[in-house]
C-alpha cells in the first residue's frame, strides 16, 4: 500500500503532522461530537499551492480531505475520522488588500472574523457578517457555512458579503469564482454555490469580501422581559410586521435566561420570564426603537431603551453569554432551525411541548428578526442519547411543518444528514449528489458530510 | 420521424400554436438579434403541469426547449431557431399569495415587475429588483437573469431577493429549491445557482420573493452636469469611496446625453456635457445629498438639488428614457460590462478609446453606484457589421483588464457566449457544462445558450 503520508511529506515538508495530540484534536469540533478514530494526517497549509499539492495526492491516491478552518462548527462538518486527511486553512490569515475606494478586502480563509473587523475598522469599514463565535471562527469557515449571526436581518448573511472565492478542487485545479465588481452575471453562480457547501465541493483558499461603511449614526437598544415567551416572540414579530427592521433582535428563552443570569453571577428574574433585545441604528435609529418600544409595552413587555452605546453593548452581553453559558451546563446539542418570522411563537410553543414531553431542559436563543431559534439541548456524559436525538428529530418536524427549515446558519455536518431529505425531497438529494460529482468525480470531499 | 407537435398537442391541447406570426415573434428578442429559422412550435404553459408534460415528452425525444419570459432579454438568451420548441410562461402571471406580516410574496413566472409591484404598494411592500425595464420584462426573466437595475447599490439585485424557487427539470420534475424563510443553508444552495443560469438548467414556474418596506421618509434628487464624462465618474466614484450610499446613481455619457435630449424634445447641452443623477432615501436622505453635492461642485459639476419626490421622478425620467431614445436611432447592440467602482473613470476613457478608433458612437450610460456600464453600439441595418463585434471584444478586454466583468446584469446568452472563456477560464467553463449536465443529461435546456 502506497504511503500517502510520506508522499505528502515529500510535496509540503513540515506542514504535515501525524503527532497523536494534534490528530485527536481533528476527532472533534464545537459540536460536541466526536469522530471514532484520529485521522491519518493533519496539514497545515501555509499557501495555496500546499492545498493543490496535497489534493492532488489525495485525488490520485483515493483518500478522504476533510477541509478544516478553525473547527468552531456546530453540526460535525470538519470531524475527522480513520484514514482521512485534515486540511487545515487554520495558518492561511494573511490579508492580502484592503481596498476603501471599493470596499473591498482579499483575504486568506484563517482569518478570523473578529481579526478581519479590527483591521477594517481604522478604514471605517467592517465585513457584515457577524456570528457570535467572531472571536474563534474563521472567515472561511463562515462561507463554507453560508454563516449568519447577529445582524443578518438588516446586513444580511455572509452569502450577500462575499463576491468571489478562490477555490481548489478535489483534483487540485485552482479557480477563481466571481469578481471584484459589485454585480456580474457571467455564467452559473459558483461563488454562490460554494457558500455553505461545508467542504464537498472543494477548498477555499482565498475570498474577495464585499465590505459595508461602519455604521456611524446614533445606536438606541431596548432591552425587554416578559411575562411568557410567546408573549417576547409574538412582540418581535410585530415588529418585523410593523416594517421596523432593528440591527440586531434576539430572543432569549426563560430556561436559557436562568442560565445566562447564573452564568454571570445576575440576580434571577421571576420564573418563566423571557427577554428580548431590540437594537436599531442609522439615522432613524431612535424613532425605531421608540416605535418598538410602544410595539413591547402594548403586548405586556417591561422594557428600558437607551442611546448610550456602551449601555447597549453591555445589554447585548447577556446575549453574546449564551453559549459560554450552555457549555457550564454540560453536554449541549445546539439546534438551528429557522421559521417564518410568524411562526416564531408557534415555533417557542413547539419547543416547549418537546421539552415536557421527554422531560428535558431546552433552553433557546433566536435572532427574531430572521425567525431562526437555537434551542440547546442539554444532556449528560459524551454521548448524545436516544432521547435527545429523538427530541431533535421533532424539533425539525415541527419546524419544517411550519414552513421552516433545519438550519438557518450552522449547516447540515453530520449532525443532521439523516433528515436531509425531509426537507428537500429524494429528488433534490440527488441532484445534489450530482452536482457534487461534478466538482469531485472521485468523492475525496469530506465524504459522509451533508450528503 | 415522430411528430412532436401532435403529441404535445395530445399532453397540453391548445396552448401549442404553430401559427406561422406567432413562431416568427419568437425568432427575436430585445437583443436585436435573430435566429435564423423560426422555431418548430410555441407552447405558452398555463399551469406548472403544462411545464412538466412539455419538458417530459421534449427530454424522451430528445427536442431542445427554449424558455421565455416576456421577451425583453438583450443578450439572445431566448432566440428559438428550427426544429426548437418555445415553452414560454407569458401566461402564467398569477400573485399566489402576500404575506405582509413575513413580507413574502409567492408569484407565477409571467407576472411583470411593474405589476408586481403595482399590486405590492397598497401593502408597503415592494420588490426591490428595478430593471429599467420594469413595465415589459418578468418576475421569471429577471430571476432567469439575475437581473439588476437602478436601485441595487443600495437594495441589491434579484439574488438577494428571492428565496425559494419551483423549477421544473428537463425530465419534468418538479423540485421546491430553498425556502420561506429568511435564512436556510440546508444542503446546496440551489436557488441561487438557477438565479441568472438562462434558461440552461430548468424552468422556473414559481417563485417566492422576499419583499421590503417602500422607502416612507423623504427622497432627495440631484442632477449635475460635468464638462467631461471622466469628471463625472470621478465624482461618482467619490461618492462611493466617501460612503454615501445612494439609492440610485446613475451616470449619462455626453453622446447618450445628447441622444436622449433629442428623443425627449428637450434643449441641447454644450458639446461633451456628461450628466450625473444622484437620488438618496431613508432619514438621512437630504443630509446625503447635501454630502454628495459638495463632493459634485467639488470636482467640476454644476447641480441642482431637490427633496421634492415628484421632482425627482421628473430628473430620473432622463434616465428611463435612454432606452427608447437608443431604439429611435436605430440598431442597437447593448453591451453590459461592470468593474471595481474606482475604475469608472478609466473605463469611460477606454469606451471613448474604442468609439474613436473605429469611427463609431457609443453612448453609453452607468448604474455608476455598481460600476455597470451599458455602452450601447450605434449600426446600420439588421446584421451587426464585423466592426461592431470588434469594438465590442475590445470592451470586453477592457473592462477584464481593470478587474471587472463581461456583464453585469444582462447575462450572456447567445451574443457574448464567444467571450465566456476570456472570463471564467477553460477550466471553469467545462466544470460549468459538467454542472449543467447534472441537471439537464440529454441537453435540452436552451441548447447554444451561455455554453
Amino acid at each position: 500500500m502506497t504511503d500517502v503520508v510520506a508522499l505528502l511529506r515529500d510535496a509540503v515538508g513540515d506542514a504535515v503532522s501525524t503527532e497523536p495530540a494534534a490528530l485527536e484534536a481533528m476527532r472533534g469540533d464545537k459540536s460536541g461530537q466526536r469522530s471514532a478514530a484520529a485521522p491519518l494526517a493533519l496539514v497545515t497549509a501555509r499557501t495555496v499551492s500546499d492545498v493543490q499539492a496535497v489534493l492532488r495526492l489525495a485525488n490520485e491516491h483515493g483518500v478522504a480531505v476533510v477541509p478544516r478552518g478553525s473547527g468552531t462548527g456546530l453540526t460535525g462538518g470538519a470531524l475527522a475520522g480513520a484514514g482521512e486527511l485534515v486540511l487545515s486553512t487554520a495558518a492561511m490569515t494573511r490579508i492580502l488588500e484592503i481596498d476603501e475606494a471599493d470596499q473591498v478586502a482579499v483575504v486568506e480563509p484563517g482569518i478570523l472574523n473578529a481579526d478581519l473587523n479590527r483591521a477594517l475598522e481604522p478604514h471605517g469599514l467592517r465585513w457584515a457578517p457577524d456570528p457570535a463565535s467572531r472571536e474563534i471562527s474563521s472567515v472561511g469557515g463562515n462561507i463554507a457555512t453560508n454563516a449568519g449571526g447577529l445582524l443578518c436581518a438588516k446586513y444580511g448573511v455572509t452569502r450577500e458579503a462575499v463576491l468571489g472565492l478562490d477555490v481548489v478542487l478535489a483534483d487540485g485545479t485552482l479557480m477563481r469564482l466571481g469578481h471584484r465588481t459589485v454585480k456580474g452575471v457571467t455564467g452559473l453562480d459558483l461563488t454562490a454555490l460554494m457558500i455553505g457547501s461545508e467542504g464537498t465541493l472543494g477548498v477555499i483558499v482565498g475570498a474577495t469580501l464585499k465590505l459595508t461603511p461602519l455604521p456611524t449614526g446614533p445606536v438606541a437598544t431596548i432591552g425587554a422581559t416578559f411575562p411568557t415567551v410567546e408573549d417576547a416572540a409574538a412582540a418581535s414579530a410585530a415588529i418585523t410586521a410593523a416594517r421596523i427592521r432593528p440591527a440586531a433582535m434576539e430572543l432569549i428563552d426563560p430556561v436559557a435566561l436562568a442560565a445566562i443570569l447564573r452564568h454571570l453571577a445576575l440576580p434571577d428574574r421571576a420564573p418563566g420570564t423571557a427577554h428580548l433585545l431590540v437594537q436599531t441604528d442609522g439615522e432613524a435609529a431612535e424613532a425605531e426603537a421608540r416605535a418598538a418600544l410602544t410595539i413591547i409595552t402594548g403586548l405586556g413587555g417591561i422594557a428600558e431603551l437607551t442611546t448610550d452605546p456602551h449601555e447597549g453593548e453591555r445589554m447585548l452581553a447577556v446575549r453574546r453569554a449564551m453559549h459560554p453559558a450552555m457549555e457550564a451546563l454540560g453536554q449541549v446539542l445546539i439546534e438551528d432551525v429557522a421559521v417564518p418570522r410568524s411562526q416564531l411563537p408557534a415555533m417557542f410553543a413547539a419547543i416547549r411541548r418537546i421539552g415536557e414531553r421527554h422531560g428535558i431542559l431546552i433552553p433557546t436563543v433566536a435572532h427574531a428578526g430572521d425567525g431562526n431559534l437555537h434551542p440547546n439541548l442539554v444532556c449528560d456524559g459524551d454521548e448524545v442519547p436516544d432521547v435527545i436525538w429523538t427530541a431533535a428529530g421533532e424539533l425539525f418536524e415541527a419546524a419544517l411543518a411550519l414552513g421552516g427549515t433545519l438550519t438557518g446558519e450552522h449547516g447540515i455536518g453530520t449532525l443532521k444528514r439523516r433528515w436531509l431529505a425531509d426537507e428537500l425531497g429524494d429528488a433534490q438529494v440527488m441532484l445534489q449528489r450530482r452536482i457534487k460529482e461534478a466538482f469531485d468525480p472521485r468523492g475525496i470531499m469530506n465524504p459522509g458530510k451533508v450528503f
